[in-house]
């Protein structure tokens, strides 16, 4: 679940992939959340089933209780997503007011729901472990911890890279070219700012996407800098 | 902790502060983590000092590996910070450099103490509550569900707060006038670009304040709008 995640979240700061259509990478992004969200909802039901099946009460624990709400956020920021975003009817006005909400309901789901496994792992390893004891750390217990903490490199690995503006997918110039259908209403500000024609080749893409880079690093140091 | 720790990761945050000075504010959000990093020291050995009274193992938790590490990481980027932002040596372009990092890397450790705290209480809930046991759900559960479910939505509001660029403190076009020593260097191309002299007066400053809270938020459009 996480993984797959993981890879919902990063897939638009992959390089190679700047030369596929920005509706193809939105179908990927979407996708990748669908399937993760398909997971969730199976591991959630197969819990409540395990729970019942073992005379256990539901939905007691702290871990429930975050974990649930986790899942509630994670479908509405997908039925969201889908309307806004995927469905061609919603107008670039309020794509650009609802994107900075969506990376960031994004973003923070993501955490909570790191935060979520790792009080579950916490929950399970004092359930599972009574003879010997978790607290006597055998060797079952230095090891699921080893991968508690690779959970927690991992999800602070993934924010780095979705925070970083020269890992972020360029602005689409010649989105006209590229995509047949609905997007091509979202030329920007930034964009009509920058040099390049709509019959751009292969080449002339690769190289404006390299200026675009530029100029998302160049503006968020500007936004760094007005802290420092 | 928490609470000072949040304190000072907002502390640039707030309109109403953007009339101090860049110095006077720098040192208030060093003294607040200071103050944050001793009260995280005085409960690690606190813990410490229960566990050998109580004859409890220490450090065989996921919990105290990972609040060890946050704890761990948080006196390196205190030690950083001081060395980098507070003292007056460092050049502008590693300032420049370090900053991103530093947000980073500020913004996951207050992540992960949330993690930390959340797997704390699950521990805590466990062991404490056995007669009646935690998966009854007594009343002292489901208040400390609440206050573990609260910690959350306030770990997400000031991660909210701390990635807005309109709360973002805007650039310090007149350090000359207002800083003393050690900040004289900051003048930037971001700053150079905007208009004001380097004699402004409290109500010119606010004007500029507003026109550079409107940039900081312009530029953050200009970089959303390129992965939508």
């Amino acid at each position: 679940l996480v993984s797959v995640l993981s890879s919902a979240i990063i897939v638009y700061r992959l390089p190679w992939t700047w030369n596929c259509s920005k509706l193809l990478m939105k179908f990927i992004h979407a996708g990748l959340n669908t399937i993760a969200m398909i997971l969730a909802i199976v591991s959630t039901v197969a819990v409540f089933e395990f729970h019942n099946a073992q005379n256990i009460p539901n939905m007691y624990s702290l871990h429930s209780w975050i974990g649930l709400t986790a899942v509630i956020f994670y479908s509405l920021q997908l039925f969201l997503g889908f309307v806004v975003f995927l469905l061609p009817f919603a107008p670039v006005s309020l794509r650009a007011a609802l994107m900075p909400i969506h990376v960031y309901s994004g973003l923070t789901i993501f955490a909570t729901v790191i935060a979520t496994a790792l009080m579950g792992i916490t929950e399970k390893l004092i359930f599972a472990l009574q003879n010997p004891a978790y607290s006597t750390s055998p060797p079952e217990a230095t090891f699921v911890n080893c991968l508690g903490l690779l959970l927690v490199v991992f999800g602070a690995l993934i924010l780095w890279m979705a925070s970083r503006p020269h890992w972020k997918r360029p602005p689409e110039e010649n989105a006209k070219v590229l995509l047949p259908v609905g997007d091509t209403t979202e030329g920007t500000e930034a964009e009509s700012t920058m040099a390049g024609g709509s019959n751009a080749d292969k080449s002339e893409l690769k190289i404006s996407s390299e200026a675009a880079r530029k100029q998302n690093v160049k503006l968020d140091e500007a936004g760094q800098r007005s802290t420092m």
